[in-house]
C-alpha cells in the first residue's frame, strides 16, 4: 500500500521534530533556526539515489542511517556538531509503506544517537528511483571551522581509522567471495559510515586542513592539495588496513583509491604529532601518519620497496 | 555531450558563490553561515522532478528560476529575507550540457535579482529524470517570523495578487485553447512565480498568521485554519482574478482551488485593515479581504448569490 503525503508527514515524520521548537512542527513553510553568539552555521547537502548510490535490497533503515551519516560526516570534516537536518524524500508510484517505515527507524535511531532533529524538507512523487536528499546543519565556534586550504609545506598527513574496507565491503556485498568471517564488518563499514565528529571538534585547534573521505583517500588527498596549494608524498604500506580487510586481495589499493569510508583525513604541523597519539587515546580512535605536505606540487604515493607506485585510477566510481 | 561533475562545479556553479566568503568557493564539504545578532535563520527546502513539477520541455532557465522563486515564497511566507542557498541536481547519463548552461544561466539572473547566492550542494547521477532540490536560507529579526497557527477568530483572510493565472497558465500548456491575447501572462504566472518578499516583510508586524499559496486557496487555507484551531467564510466572487484570467472557463474554480500562484494568504486583525490599502500602494500589489475567520471550526465558501459552494476538490494535484 502507498503511503498518502499528509500521513507521511503526520505520522511517520512529525514525531522525528518533537523536541526542536523551531520546526515548528513541520506545519509552516519553513524551520527556524537560533544561532547561539560566538558561533556559525555549518550547512551541507548531499544526496543518495537508488541504484547509484545503495542498492534496491539495502535495509530501508541502513540507507537512512547512510544518508544521515554521509552528511554527518561533512559536519565532522569541518569541526561541527550536529544540529538539525531537512530532508527530501521523492517517491515513485505505489511505493512501499513498510519501506518508508522502516527507513523513518533508521532516521529516528540515528538522530538519537548523534543528537539531531527533523526540522522540515518535503515529500515529493517521481517516475524514476527512490531519490533522498538531506540538508544537515550544525554549529563551530566562529572562525574556528576546519577548512581544505590550510595545509602548509612539511606538515603531516594523518588519517583516522582504517580505510578500504567500504570499497571491501561493495565487493563482497557485489559477490566477490570472501570469508564469511571478515565479510559482515566489511559490509556493516560500507554500509554505516561512522561520521567522526568527536575527532572533528577536538581536531579545529589541531588540524591545518581536513575533509571527509567519501571520493577515496587521493581523490580527497588532492582536494587539500589543490585548496591549499602544496603537494604530497604518501607510503603505502603506512596506509592503515583493517584486519578484516588485510588478507583479501585488492585491500590495498582499495585503502588509496576506494570511497566511502568517511574517515577524515587531515594535516599538522610535526610539533603538534605528541598530540595526535593522546587524542587517538581519548577517542579510541586510531590515527596514523602516512606522509607529508611539500611545496613541490603533485602527488607521489611510494610502495613499500620506496618505488613510486603508479595508479590507473586515482578516483572512485560508483556502481 | 555530457559534462563532468568537476567541470559542472568549476565552470558553472562556482561563478554563483562568488561574493559569499562562507561558501568557502563550493571547494570544502559544508559552507559557512554568519547570523547577525538578534536574528533567525530560516531555512527551507523544495524539489523539482522533471515531468512531475516541471514539463521536459519547459525552458531550463526558466525551471531554475522556478526553482529558487518557490523556495523563495517559502520565505516570503514567514517575513525572512534571502540570504543564500544550496542545491543538488542529478542528472541522467548523456544529459545535455547545454540544458545545464541554460539553467545556471537561470540560476544565476535570479539570484542576482533576489539577492542571494549559492553556496553549497551536490551533483549527483541518476537512473531517473532530472532531480532537483534546493535548500533556501533567509533571516529574520529573532521571534518577528510569520507562522500558520496566529489566526484568530473574526480576523480577515487576505491574498495579495491574483489567483488561478498558475492554473489557467498550465491548462493553456497542456493544450487548452485560449485567445492568443491571454495566453502569454498566465503561461508566465505558471512557469516564474513572483516570491512576494517585500510583503513578507512588511507584514510581519501586521499579519497574524501568513502562507503560500502553492497547492491552491482553499487546500492552504486550511493549513492555516489547522495550525490556528479556527474556521473560515470565505466570499468566492471576492477572491481577485486577472484581466487575463476572467473571460476563461473555469477561472472561478481555478482561483479558489489552482496551485502554483504563490501569492500570500494572511490574516489581519480588523483594526489593521486600513493599513492594507496604504500597503497595496505602497507596494504597489493589489492586496484582498476575501473572507473572515470564526471560532466554528470549518470552511465555507460562499458564491455571489450568498449560498455555500460545494467543491469536489480542495487541492491540487500534479499534472
Amino acid at each position: 500500500m502507498s503511503l498518502g503525503e499528509f500521513e507521511l508527514i503526520d505520522r511517520l515524520l512529525r514525531p522525528l521534530a518533537v523536541g526542536f521548537p523551531g520546526a515548528l512542527n513541520l506545519r509552516d513553510d519553513a524551520a527556524l533556526v537560533d544561532v547561539p553568539p560566538g558561533h556559525q552555521l555549518v550547512i551541507a547537502k548531499d544526496a543518495l539515489v537508488a541504484g547509484v548510490h545503495f542498492l534496491h535490497d539495502d535495509p530501508p533503515d541502513l540507507v537512512a542511517g547512510k544518508l544521515l551519516r554521509v552528511n554527518l560526516s561533512d559536519l565532522a570534516a569541518m569541526g561541527a556538531e550536529p544540529l538539525a537536518y531537512l530532508a527530501v524524500i521523492a517517491r515513485p508510484p505505489e511505493f512501499p509503506e513498510n519501506w518508508l517505515e522502516e527507513f523513518v527507524r533508521g532516521l529516528e535511531r540515528d538522530q538519537t544517537a548523534f543528537g539531531l532533529h527533523l526540522i522540515g524538507g518535503d515529500t515529493v512523487g517521481t517516475t524514476g528511483p527512490v531519490f533522498l536528499t538531506l540538508t544537515i546543519l550544525g554549529l563551530v565556534p566562529s572562525g574556528h571551522a576546519l577548512r581544505r586550504d590550510g595545509a602548509g609545506p612539511g606538515q603531516l598527513i594523518c588519517v583516522s581509522g582504517t580505510l578500504g574496507d567500504a570499497a571491501m565491503g561493495l565487493r563482497i556485498l557485489r559477490g566477490l567471495a570472501a570469508p564469511e568471517d571478515v565479510s559482515m564488518p566489511l559490509v556493516e563499514r560500507y554500509r554505516t559510515p561512522r561520521p567522526r565528529i568527536a575527532l572533528g571538534r577536538a581536531l579545529r585547534d589541531i588540524a591545518t586542513a581536513a575533509i571527509d573521505i567519501s571520493d577515496g583517500l587521493l581523490a580527497d588527498l588532492r582536494h587539500i592539495l589543490d585548496a591549499s596549494g602544496v603537494g604530497a608524498r604518501i607510503e603505502a604500506a603506512a596506509v592503515p588496513l583493517s584486519e578484516a580487510a588485510r588478507g583479501l586481495p585488492g585491500a590495498r589499493l582499495g585503502a588509496l583509491t576506494g570511497g566511502d569510508d568517511y574517515e577524515l583525513l587531515f594535516t599538522i604541523e610535526p610539533g603538534k604529532a605528541p598530540l595526535l597519539s593522546k587524542l587517538a587515546e581519548t577517542l579510541d580512535i586510531p590515527l596514523t601518519v602516512i606522509g607529508t605536505t611539500r611545496e613541490e606540487p603533485g602527488l607521489e604515493v611510494i610502495d613499500e620497496r620506496g618505488e613510486p607506485l603508479v595508479l590507473d585510477r586515482l578516483g572512485w566510481q560508483h556502481f
